[in-house]
């Protein structure tokens, strides 16, 4: 069984760097809270932990002297203003392409313009990017685009992980109901190149895994996209929830994994399906045994 | 038979201020110069010749003392000092919204944004509108604008009958391959008026005719939008060109006219419809017989 992995799978640079600068700020320090989930990843969540992380939602724990990591989604400014308050050590691990949409739309603002955000409101991203603007509208279906009004101007920045498809058919809407319309196509290249390469891995093989959280927004996005084009894709956060029954009949398996995927978690689900393709694993669990040979 | 007539059918604001500008030009001056068709309706080009109008496509022609009427199309900022050059009394009457796209595309030249026009190359407002640009780019179709490349920032206006689902598909296209959009919506609403009534009246009678000059741009354009609705659309300049076996078991006709149609043309129209309502013309024409008393 040919294996195809996608060259754009797992770690981004952005969150990276937030989990080399979180566990600079633990060897540091010894421990440190973190603002939320650092990702999106329950592994990885695990083993920083294990380092001296503390996950929490709420900042009243928060006292001077402490250790803040600000995850790469970003936060709004009072957030950091109310650390800062508090005496903590606030150490910013935002995204510098989250930084630029937060500059932009900001600069939107001060150019007059009322400013939309194409984003999922529940996302920390955009309720960092919310947190910068006065009056933000913000809008995550197309249904909420159409509802819109008319509008003399209009700016617009978005998710960097918005759905290269949902972004194209607002844009579309928006240049017929706004006079004016600044658009900053804030998706990172990272998300669109992932993006676009698994839409084309899914059409090239039998079977499609996307390895991320199930609460990670832009893996959920990646298996959506996989899906569409291929029906037997799969979300799975590691190699404990395959199915080896999945790849009956299967010649090809292509393999990709969000922004929030750790790479050994990546090398696990890899390697797991090699095995299954030796034959090991599918004779073991006497699933799929007349394929055995072929996988 | 039931005749409808679209409310926004004929002369836009723009080209009823500019006939009755050349209509006063004529009537102080007793003769002018027009830098081509005033309007694209051979009909109402032979009215304002015997008025004492010179349609001209070369500037050669004109000397000092002349009047010439600039059409609304607009022209190239080149095109008015060569006439005053030469001592002519220009009459500008180009449309007070094409002039608004002209401010607008050097507002965005200005910005820094090289500028995109959306728009039919040939057409004379288009001509006009790149006139007053260092580095126009201008696209017509989906092609044009797909074989673009990635940009860091555009800015794009458009031609003011352009249609209006051709402007939304550029316009999503864009949106992906320029960081920074900047989009002026320049559609005139007359345009977006008119396009959307014949999509809606096309949809609800049984035969629809287009009246229009047939170099008419935005005539032909309204005639598409009816036939992608209605196949039994018809673009006619005048009554002189409608064949009765049209409307064969027809109980409804949706009439509308492009921009350049005059208000007397869509009348013998709608007389000469509602004549071939009343059997007469059929049955004195032996077409369509059977169907006369319907009629």
């Amino acid at each position: 069984m040919e294996i195809k992995v996608a060259k754009s799978a797992g770690f981004c640079w952005g969150v990276k760097r937030a989990v080399n600068m979180a566990v600079e700020a633990l060897e540091k320090d010894g421990r440190a809270y973190c603002l939320g989930e650092l990702i999106h990843n329950r592994r990885e969540i695990e083993r920083l932990r294990k380092l001296g992380m503390d996950f929490i939602e709420d900042m009243d724990a928060v006292k001077k002297g402490d250790t803040v990591v600000i995850r790469s989604h970003g936060v709004a400014p009072s957030v950091i203003e109310f650390l800062k308050g508090r005496g903590a050590r606030v150490v910013d691990a935002t995204c510098p392409f989250v930084k630029d949409v937060h500059e932009k739309a900001m600069k939107l603002e001060r150019e007059g313009y009322p400013v939309l955000i194409l984003g999922n409101p529940k996302h920390p991203e955009v309720i960092g990017i919310a947190g910068h603007l006065k009056e933000p509208i913000i809008a995550s279906t197309v249904e909420e685009v159409e509802a819109l009004p008319k509008m003399p101007r209009l700016g617009v920045v978005c998710q960097t992980t918005l759905n290269l498809n949902f972004f194209k058919e607002a844009i579309s809407l928006l240049a017929l109901k706004v006079k004016e319309l600044k658009v900053y196509n804030t998706i990172c290249s990272a998300t669109s190149i992932r993006q676009r390469e698994t839409r084309k891995l899914a059409g090239q093989v039998d079977v499609m895994l996307i390895i991320g959280g199930k609460n990670s927004s832009n893996t959920t996005k990646l298996y959506q996209i996989s899906k569409s084009v291929n029906p037997r894709s799969y979300h799975v956060e590691s190699k404990d929830e395959i199915d080896p029954a999945w790849f009956e009949g299967a010649k090809s398996v292509g393999i990709t994994a969000g922004a929030s995927t750790p790479a050994w978690v990546i090398d696990e689900v890899v390697q797991f399906v090699k095995d299954l393709g030796k034959g090991g694993v599918l004779s073991g669990r006497g699933v799929c045994q007349t394929a055995g040979g072929e996988l």
